[in-house]
């Protein structure tokens, strides 16, 4: 298992089809694009300038979307995760 | 429904029909070329130095001013939105 | 109406015959090139480290010199406007 | 023995063959690609403004996955090892 | 008149003759090239993080180099004046 | 001899064959390569943000290793010697 | 005479010859050169957070190593002078 560093958390992306069935759809266009994904795992937080952990904004579970050229890719037991910061993540879908 | 994070809002593109009835035209000219559109979900506010959420100045239903070439785009029922940051948004239209 | 946000301005440029009158010439040669205009619109001002707003050294009907590739062009009742930050403002023009 | 300075750790970084064994495989593709290693020294942590040591989230004998591109390597005894900052570590990899 | 905004002032670039006058040359080669000038208007000074305004150490009528390439040109009643940033001014030369 | 400024170091190189010697061999190969030497001059510290030196981590005898294509090379009395700044400093080699 | 602004020192290039008497040579080759010089003009230095004026570590007299690339050429009497700030200055050679 993963344990992400600081602010980093570790995201299982969605297949485009499970996507589709969220009402999601994530255009091929000119802008930065970005991707829908699970998290899986949250990092402590970073600390502020007083030594103190910031909250994090999402928990594992949440369904995010994220820029799609942040993180790296890393893969664990066959399955392709995202290591990436919080600050990449764009907003959290809602149910 | 998506919840942005931090001082992210998601923004419905207004039409430029619309756009034109409201009066403010946008030029297709050399400068850096700004969008209105509907902020229709707004984050918490970033966090400032103390670890206190700073107030975001936009508001659901406000009409504003943005960079074009700000955010990300995401297609959420088949409706194209904005996710930027408000410090890309350039001004409210105020009615 | 526009409601600029944080520290940032409304403008309205000045025709190069009113500048002419006023007695400020603009130079047309290789070094960046300012721009004369009316301030319309202020911001509230950004916030400072603890939260406070930054209080704007410019106010409406100031007439100011700004740096001419600053801020965003929009168009408002088929009148020009520039959308510009106060730190792309150069010195106010006392009568 | 190497005793890094500020947040800097020194990794033994792991061979392919006992990556595959603990179930980490690192895809050989177009984003940043990720290494994993073991901590084998930690430095006493960078100073914040106040001047005390920032904790290192990670410690002696922790897997942990990195940049790849990231740190400097030295050899030492023959054996090639790599020293990094800690915030170049993504995440640990738990038993 | 032109009232700078914030740490900048407003320069009466010398003539060269002038220059030589005084003592001071400046060498026509490889380096950054300086130029000599009177402060003829001065900033209120920029606002540290407390929100005071920090003190200019120039005051008009100092006599002064700056960096040739910083600041913008500026015509006013047909004398060709210099906006800058007091960053920008490299020290004051004494009589 | 020379006194370095504020965080800098003045490290004197260690010879290669006296490198094998210490265990301590730098590859030949594609990333940024540390050296090794011995600090002879250590500097006051950097001030930080309230006006105290900041410690230096390494002291006159402590043998380095720094990243190669850092700091400043010096020749004093026929000798060649390089000025660096602590943060240039990897680790230290420990007896 | 010229008096500095903020961190900048005022500094008189020593002579090659002179150099070598001092037993300081600075190599011919490829990384960043320094050069030798005495101060002869010191700023008041620069002001921290708190506003208060962050005292400087060299002095009237002292002789130097600084980056040769650094700062700005000036001639005053005929004489070649260099204007840099004092993170510039590498060391000070020490009798």
């Amino acid at each position: 298992m993963l344990k992400p560093l600081a602010d980093r958390v570790v995201i299982r992306p969605v297949e485009r089809e499970e996507k589709t069935a969220s009402g999601i759809f994530l255009p091929d266009n000119a802008k930065e694009k970005p991707q829908e994904g699970e998290v899986i795992a949250v990092g402590p937080g970073k600390l502020d300038e007083k030594g103190n952990r910031v909250a994090m904004e999402v928990k594992v579970g949440d369904r995010v979307i994220y820029s799609k050229y942040a993180g790296t890719e890393v893969k664990v037991n066959n399955e392709e995760l995202l290591i990436l910061r919080e600050s990449d993540i764009l907003a959290i879908v809602e149910k």
